[in-house]
This record gives C-alpha cells, sequence and structure tokens, in this order.
C-alpha cells in the first residue's frame, strides 16, 4: 500500500478521517505509525495529498488530510479482455488498476470455461476490493471502469466499433502479423485472448470492428503477464 | 503448459519418452490426450518438436519425439534483482523464464527483510521447479542462468562493473530520471530494486558500476509488474 486510499464514509470532518479497518491494521503493522506521522493518502476519485497521524487507539487511528495533487492520467486505454480464470482474475484486476487503464471490458471466447462466469470474484464488491489494492499499489485514486459482456457476438457487432472508432485498434495475438507498435501518443482499443488464444473466428469479427492484430514475438505469455507487457510497450 | 519440456531421465531411447509424473496428469486431465495426439515437446536445454502418444496407461504414457527446431532467442539481458519476497519470488522465477532472461542476479539490498532469505523457495530445485514452469509456458527450453549474491556492496563494486561493461547499464528507479529506453538492439544489464526501491546510497553505488537510473512514470509498481513492463518497453 503506497497510497491510504479514503472514501467518503471515512470522513468526520472536511480535513480529517477515522480509520479502523484494514487500512488501519496496515497502518500499525507494516508502517508502524505513530501519533505526528505522515503519509501519503488520496481520495477515492478526486485528489492525493498528505495525513498526520492525531490519535491512534487499539481499534482506530484519527487523522487530519490535506489534498493537494492530481492522481496520475489514465492511460487512454479500452482494454477488451477475454474473461481469465478465477485466480487469475484478481491478480488481473489489480495489475489494470495499477497500470492505470482507464476502462477493462472483460468478454466471453470460446476458449474461456464457462465455469469462469460464476465466481463470485465478478461480484462489484470483489472486484471493487480489487481494484483498490491496484490503485493503492500505483498511488491513483481513480477506479477503472469495468464492464462485463457474457456474449462475445453482439458486444463485438453492435457495441464494440463505436468504442474502437477514432482509436488504433489492437488484437495481441501471436503468429505471422505486425509487431505490436511502441510509445503511441494516441488512445488506443486493445483485445487481448484467453489461454490459447482466440479462435479464427474471433479474430476476424474483431477485425471486422476494427481491430488488428499485432504479436509479441514467439514466446507465450500468461495473460497478466501478457497485459503488463502489451501496455508497457504501447504507452 | 504450452509445451511438454522433457529431460535426459526420461528417455528409453532416442526417440522415445515414458513419463508418469506432473507432466503425465497435466496430459490426461488438461489435455486430455489419446493415443495418436500429437503434442509439441522441447529437450531441456535443447530442441523443440514434435511428440505422438504411442501408449497410455493408468499411471504413465509413452511417446514417440522428434526434435527439429531451435528454442526462442534469449533476451540480451543480465536482471539483477533485489530479493523479493518469498510468494512474490516464486512467480519472478517464472516471469523471468517465461520473459526470456538469460542471467538472473539475486541480490541483498537495505529494503530486503533478513527474513526473505530463509526461504526455501531459494533452494536449488525449488528455482528449478519455478524456471521450468516459466519455460513450459514461454515454449522455451533453455534454463535461465540465476546466480544468488546474498552481499550488494562486494557484488556491485567487485563483480558487477565486469558484467555490465559493454552492455547498456539501467537501473530502474522512480524519480526524475530520463524515461526507460524503448526497443534496444543491444546487451543490458538492468537492475530492479525492492518494494520500496533502492536506498541512494545504493542507487550511487549501481552508478559506479555503470548502471543508470531510468524512470517508468508516476505509478509504482510491484516487483513482479515492474520486470515485466521493464523488459517489456526494453526489448
Amino acid at each position: 500500500m503506497n497510497l491510504l486510499l479514503l472514501e467518503e464514509a471515512d470522513f468526520v470532518a472536511a480535513d480529517r478521517v477515522v480509520l479502523g479497518d484494514r487500512r488501519f491494521t496496515h497502518m500499525q503493522d507494516i508502517h508502524r505509525v505513530a501519533v505526528g506521522d505522515t503519509l501519503r493518502v488520496g481520495r477515492l476519485g478526486g485528489l492525493m495529498g498528505q495525513a498526520t497521524v492525531l490519535r491512534l487507539e487499539g481499534h482506530e487511528a484519527e487523522l487530519s488530510v490535506e489534498f493537494t495533487q492530481p492522481p496520475p492520467a489514465k492511460l487512454p486505454l479500452t482494454l477488451v479482455l477475454a474473461l481469465p480464470r478465477p485466480k487469475m482474475l484478481r491478480r488481473v484486476f489489480q495489475t489494470v488498476a495499477t497500470m492505470g487503464v482507464g476502462r477493462l471490458i472483460l468478454v466471453n471466447s470460446y476458449r474461456v470455461e464457462k465455469s469462469f462466469w460464476q465466481t463470485p470474484f465478478l461480484e462489484p464488491a470483489a472486484i471493487r476490493e480489487q481494484l483498490i489494492l491496484g490503485l493503492e499499489q500505483a498511488r491513483d485514486t481513480v477506479l477503472p471502469e469495468v464492464i462485463i459482456e457474457k456474449r462475445f457476438k453482439p458486444f463485438v457487432e453492435d457495441r464494440l466499433p463505436a468504442i474502437a472508432e477514432g482509436t488504433q485498434g489492437l488484437v495481441g495475438h501471436p503468429g505471422d502479423y505486425p509487431p505490436c507498435p511502441r510509445g503511441l501518443d494516441e488512445p488506443v482499443t486493445l483485445a487481448i485472448g484467453p489461454e490459447g488464444g482466440w479462435i479464427p473466428y474471433e479474430v476476424e469479427l474483431l477485425g471486422k470492428a476494427g481491430l488488428n492484430p499485432v504479436q509479441l514475438g514467439e514466446r507465450i505469455l500468461r495473460v497478466e503477464t501478457a497485459v503488463t507487457a502489451l501496455l508497457a510497450r504501447l504507452f
């Protein structure tokens, strides 16, 4: 946790918060804060700044807070991701938030196992929990937008073309394709497939929506690694 | 597992192997292979090719194998990494093998907790296990070299200058430094710090050894994410 992220419910006055949950435990156990210490804080969806510990008791801490600085810019990116297996999904939410993805769209794909859609990690509170961990890691305050599209074809045919319009549309896909571009300044719509990759029909449909295949070399990456590698290379 | 990695002990003839361990279970449970099916295989440290299932029994499989293709090239990179916490370390070994790092040197740093050095995940068999998982993921056959340097100063002063010589020497470090370069063709020696980063004295010593700080932006990445992001950007 490189940033203590504060929510509206934490505020007892405009410049004062009281914390008694996971964040309090973390402050005590990991940061070993004492009264008078300062910490980096952010207001969920708002500015970042500094907190000073005013009071520490057995079960809660009171901090005075001051917000002075905007969060880092998001990447100009919509990431369309075939739903990963549950264990990977949780880490992907964190990675996506840490890396600064603006919008994540989870889609179905032929190679996504049906059972993956049953995971409790897709419930809004569970998604939010992982995104917040990712923001705390990165020092960001703004939650990425997460959209769930359970049906591939209607999403790609009916909604993806408008999302991809005016952006560089890309599909991460191993094979004889152009290398993934580097250091772009423009907005991007990037689709990343499941383990085992998109099937040809899906690549074709993504192509009709304006997303063209690019490759990262011969090595097959885990989904989480592919997300990080593609984003680091694109921006 | 995108590649079935074979070791000398698996061979019962020059073109034939018998498998009865984790790889056999994986073939049955995940790939659901039948007699006559073909699989991608590689010979640890050698060529890659194809196997055909000859015989499947309750506890083992016999395959005929043919090796035709070299593994993908390694990155021309020595990665100097402050020892991560044990849970992260295992994934880092996999990531390093998957991404194609040629040589990994694990070093101490002021912010590495002493207890991290006690982890069983640093035992040679445990390291090898994770590296092999990473190679199987990427479809590679060549283990990265892993070196453990428990003392930072003698390593950086006495041995690192010779390693960094003739390479582009870089330290991933947040701050007011030049951005990390992109798409290099030359060999690189890259140092990545622990959670919380290198301390100034360490950055100074790495600089004397020929490694200069570069940054990846404002966001603080987990070690595993930083490794992937830096490699994807550099090569």
